[in-house]
């Protein structure tokens, strides 16, 4: 922060915006219930405060709050100049939907601030305000549902220009949304608006970056790299930089290769592994690694058992050379033969015409162990392949093909899966992902001639039903006024609820729709309601 | 609820109270996000008012807010007598600590109320609060931090007993905390209260019951079973019902049972299958679940390997002839080959000296595979063994001793465990549990001649050191400062902060302590800050 202090003062700002929480990261969950860290990163915000001179700064932090009232915690952002903090601002209004649970560590401020650049002439006043606080989209019958709007405040109280401090998560489409909203806001406020986003990916959240200046009449006047950091110098009277913002396809992809790079780092992994089925879900997994994190840090596996069909073991081979990958191929007959051997006594006793969901389990438990063993044994993040399609009807093995540390497409629907696999290809001078993997019908070939459409309905009728189901939060009864066979929406929000015991333990995966599985969708296991 | 309400008009009762959210059952997480369950729950709440001739009742539900406020919805009691809710009151004050979420789904209640029971001669006015309306113990020199106390005005507004809906979880020693708060909180208002919680296992949280009565003096008139289902009947001028309510050890040993058991129904589970390595987590499992469904009901299994001492088989099958369960031993050295022979390729690639934890993890998660086959095939669920020292530390393999759909003992300290042993083997008429199983060092068996205390430190040292920083929320400085050898406590929470990405995919736990891992306590993964 302080080296971007630096460069902002070199590059004649006259003042430096941080997002929101910035000294922590966003979200830093019950890291902030730690006394001890919450004195830590006080002490850096001092820090960063003495260096405020000759530029003023805002700085996303956890304050204390001397009042005592609520959690004892601010989301704030303090005002830095002189070369220490001149004031502070706490967040008022706190998000506790989707992936949000602000109320958990913080309590809303009571008012707004603003504070005037002591190095501009004249001094300029600005107004604090941090992410929700200007989003306050929540609406009741046209009123906010906060029941306060802490900007018109800001601006009665004679802000000049607007900052908002955010730590805002990517999803598809969001930055329309957020562009939109955003103008609507301003050109009421009839006052411009400098907006700060976190940029990187934290566990299962993006944060897209894409930073905004908008003039009063809520046109754009620069725009900060996306899902890069970038440090943006806004002049609101001169010319700015305005970067491109990826279109929907193209920010999903850059989402999720953030998402794996970041997630990498931070973890501290040098390298991933990735079991490579021939099909699609595997094939753009490993694009994505590759992208990510270059294709010496990602090894592809092939495990082929006596059900894998010849152009499985061709198609996975195909796919890494094409990625330039480490490529190794361990069958899984004698392992498999092992366990069956292991199993037959007890099984014996089952009912004959038993489901044979258990035999076909055993392959995918065995693939995650090898996996998994070689994770272990060379320090390898396994990056686990399934979609959100079939995570969300349960079409897929706990402690098997659900194995690894972080799910790439968990949150990415299956034809959205088929929709990047021909943007990867398009993007690039020669195909990565092989022809065949696209065009072959699904099948997790865990026994002779399986195919996913055995089981499920067809994938882009599946997943209309799962957005209404899953991001929607429609009935059954909603589901099938729009036109959808009764029977198939009964079974497939059927399947859904008595999935969610697999996804209590799936892998962390990286949002990018409205509804992820994961931190954003609280749902009880034992359940006996349907 | 009806039948209950049946029960008590036949008793002679003038009012029946029932739990926070007792049509929905506590916590419905976010099943109330959706619109159509909501209105069912409205549904029910009419049913079982029309119910209301010759008795009056108070029903916890979800309330849509007409003001359209923050969420839109309330947790509310609704009054019901005379056939139809006469009036509803809404929780002041939403608790967003530990495992509560309040404020993702409720908008705070603006207002107490009071109302006339119309059966009593004189009409009796009661005041109506919820769970955190009376706890309200969050104090900030001598204040509460929610800045309201809803009772002292449901006082002022006439209220002649205080009535509160709880939902209260379960922790070892709550009911003392709770007695001693209670009787203050009546003791200042000089009122009597009857006070209703919910009873029940839900994922998670186990609810205990124990409902009360107080006299105006705090003294406890009247206790409801704990740990059971009760219809209490209090009659606050005569002779009533005081159930004891069970010792600190006693009562984590119901609330496992009890956990266990509605987990089981709710899941719709019809038999258990728990691996048993003849030492003491798997055998206070087993012995729990058989308190818990019986012994028809639950299956144990050994999975002897080449490094199991003879005395583990042994003991495992003298502890199922003990507890008369199912036992079945299924070696796992074929399997165990097979996997070695399989990764052997992989392995000579890793450099010499490499760590032999991928070797080791091998056993595990073959283990796993095994117990899941078995759950797979015969429907049954897999309990989990592991402790929460070890799941605290990382002494425990995902995907091998870490599969199952609940962990039994993963909020019970080792040391803990040990006196729950003792505890079971002197309740009963002979010892269940084999005092060569509680005698002998732990170990994993995953190697020659481990012990858990080559890795880790004593476990009462342990166990002390993860209470502070687990539950305590100390940092280092804090717990060295209490005398614990510094060296030490750095190792312990360096193991528990590198041990997240295997607590984030652990099966659901039940609460015993006052930081569980799981929902109650919320870290990010990726995060490189030490």
């Amino acid at each position: 922060m302080i080296d971007q202090l630096d460069g902002a003062r070199s590059a004649g700002a006259a003042l430096v915006v941080f997002p929101e929480l910035a000294i922590f990261g966003y979200p830093p969950k019950d890291l902030v219930l730690r006394r001890d860290l919450v004195q830590r990163n006080q002490l850096a915000l001092e820090r960063i405060a003495t260096e405020c001179t000759d530029i003023s700064a805002v700085v996303g932090y956890v304050a204390r709050d001397a009042s005592g009232a609520g959690t004892g915690l601010l989301n704030a952002a303090a005002f830095c100049a002189d070369g220490r903090v001149q004031g502070t601002y706490a967040k008022m209004l706190l998000p506790t939907y989707d992936v949000f649970d602000e109320r958990r560590y913080f309590t809303p401020g009571r008012d707004v601030a603003t504070f005037e650049l002591p190095n501009t002439e004249p001094p300029i006043k600005i107004g604090l305000s941090i992410c929700e606080d200007l989003w306050n989209d929540r609406q009741f019958e046209g009123r906010s549902v906060y029941g306060i709007d802490p900007v018109e405040r800001t601006v009665a109280r004679g802000a000049e220009i607007l900052i908002n401090l955010s730590a805002s998560p990517y999803r598809a489409g969001i930055q329309t949304h957020r562009e939109a909203l955003f103008a609507k806001q301003v050109k009421d406020r009839g006052i411009p608006l400098v907006l700060v986003n976190q940029v990187g990916g934290n566990d299962d959240l993006v944060f897209d970056g894409a930073s905004l200046a908008l003039d009063s009449q809520g046109q754009v006047l620069a725009r900060a790299k996306a899902f890069d950091e970038d440090l943006l110098l806004v002049d609101l009277h001169g010319d700015n930089r305005v970067e491109p913002y990826p279109d929907r396809i193209e920010s999903i992809r850059r989402a999720l290769v953030l998402g794996i790079g970041d997630y990498l780092d931070k973890c501290g992994f040098a390298s991933t592994v990735i079991g490579l089925s021939g099909g699609i879900d595997s094939a753009v997994t490993a694009a994505l690694a590759v992208q990510a994190v270059g294709p010496k840090r990602v090894q592809g596996v092939a495990m082929p058992s006596r059900y894998s069909s010849p152009h499985s073991v061709e198609d996975a081979q195909a796919l890494a050379r094409n990625l330039d990958i480490d490529f190794r191929s361990i069958p899984i007959e004698s392992a498999h033969r092992a366990m069956e051997a292991t199993m037959a006594e007890s099984f014996a006793a089952a009912s004959a015409g038993s489901s044979m969901i258990a035999e076909e389990n055993i392959q995918a438990r065995i693939r995650g162990g090898i996996l998994m063993a070689l994770s272990n044994k060379f320090g390898s993040l396994l990056l686990t392949t399934g979609n959100k399609s079939e995570l969300a009807v349960g079409y897929c093995t706990l402690y098997g093909d659900m194995c690894g540390g972080l799910a790439v497409l968990s949150d990415v629907p299956k034809t959205v899966v088929y929709a990047l696999a021909r943007h990867i290809n398009g993007s690039c001078d020669r195909p990565l992902i092989p022809q065949r993997t696209i065009d072959k019908p699904p099948s997790a070939e865990l026994k002779e001639g399986q195919a996913d459409q055995d089981t499920l309905p067809p994938y882009d009728t599946l997943d209309a039903i799962l957005e209404q189901y899953v991001e929607q939060e429609c009935s059954v009864d909603a589901i099938a006024d729009q036109g959808f066979d009764r029977v198939v929406v009964e079974r497939v929000v059927g399947m859904v609820d008595r999935s969610e015991y697999k996804r209590n333990q799936a892998a962390i995966g990286i949002k990018v729709t409205s509804r992820a599985f994961g931190s954003g969708r609280r749902m009880p296991v034992a359940a006996r309601f349907r």
